[in-house]
């Protein structure tokens, strides 16, 4: 394991200037980016639907994958300026080809870029994108024990999703222990449940997005 | 990406002497031994809880997480002998990491080792650890359309278990295609849909399970 870890130092030292230099042209653009992290299905392209239909904000996405363009194809039904990663079995995404995927993207003219993140609760946590925040995605189906098998991507995100609640009324999630877990990870982080079907807790996640938009504009521009 | 992929390909290379070695003592020792591969919370250890429930036939587990040794905890109450392996953040297993973790086993007196694999669609199925075959986990809420999107699990493993199908009521889980999408990738693995609510589906997991344990068997020992 520790062979793996060294390897993966050096390449992220030599890809943490590509996250310092994309935070720095966001932070004169005024742009707010954010590092969308979560399995499989969990719920993040969901996540960037709803947020077209109530955010009210135009924003812009990069989407990995390991294959396909489904996800893309997804989004621009939404008319929203997407560009596709295929990482051909690369488990996270890395800021160099964030860097590049960002020129073909109509930055100027958006207040969020989003990156949806290969589905993986573990790779993508350890690289820095130049994001300037993660959100951690957990779908309930998932199980309650999630955070404390997970730590890393809980305790380094800056706000935590609970998605697809609708569901919870046919599993054994232990609500309790899901908050208290990842409470003692991340105290700091608000915990948000979130509903698609219904749309119940987006207005939670969209007042969270529309803050941090005003904060970074009147650093930025 | 590229960089990536050739510094796995060196570790991987060195690390396909420990998977041959384990491949060649578990061969004659007649014993089986399976790679349980899916996305957190897809029900790995539920698979194995309703083994040992159904199945019959003594096993041992080695079970791979990045932290906690819950889902241990949770075996060891079917008294398994199970060995917990804490990746600190590594997000897949190694071979030679599973070769330690099989001394403090005592897989003379079982049919079975399983490997519960980290949680993670995408890195453990790169690594091979010497198994006799990968099995492929999905849990419906996880979507229909992740076999394409995640191709090199599904096409490396020779069965395809979609679990959680007591939940298919509730979800638009588009069966047609799943099936299809696999058949693509993978025309010759068996597609067994399972509901540990109600035990359905596990008679053919046993079956294929007990086959298996004769053939190996047959050949061994």
């Amino acid at each position: 394991m520790k062979k793996i870890v060294t390897l993966q130092q050096s390449i992220m030292a030599e890809d943490e200037k590509f996250a310092a230099a994309i935070r720095e042209e966001n932070r004169k653009r005024g742009l707010l980016m954010v590092n969308l992290i979560g399995s499989p299905g969990c719920g993040k392209t969901t996540l960037l639907e709803k947020t077209a239909e109530l955010g009210g904000f135009p924003f812009a996405v990069i989407e990995g994958d390991l294959a396909t363009d489904r996800d893309a194809e997804r989004l621009a039904g939404w008319d929203i300026p997407v560009v596709q990663i295929n990482t051909a079995g690369g488990c996270h995404l890395e800021a160099n080809i964030v860097q590049k995927a960002m020129e073909s993207l109509p930055l100027d003219s958006v207040d969020v870029l989003f990156i949806e993140n290969v589905g993986n609760l573990v790779c993508p946590a350890e690289f820095d994108l130049g994001e300037d925040f993660k959100a951690a995605l957990l779908s309930t189906p998932e199980g309650a024990d999630k955070p404390l098998k997970y730590p890393y991507l809980f305790a380094s995100s800056q706000v935590v999703l609970l998605t697809k609640t609708d569901l919870l009324p046919h599993l054994s999630f232990d609500m309790e222990m899901f908050t208290e877990d990842v409470k003692k990870l991340n105290p700091e982080a608000p915990v948000l449940l979130l509903d698609a079907s219904s749309g119940e807790g987006y207005d939670r996640w969209i007042s969270l997005l529309q803050e941090r938009i005003r904060e970074k504009r009147a650093h930025g521009r």
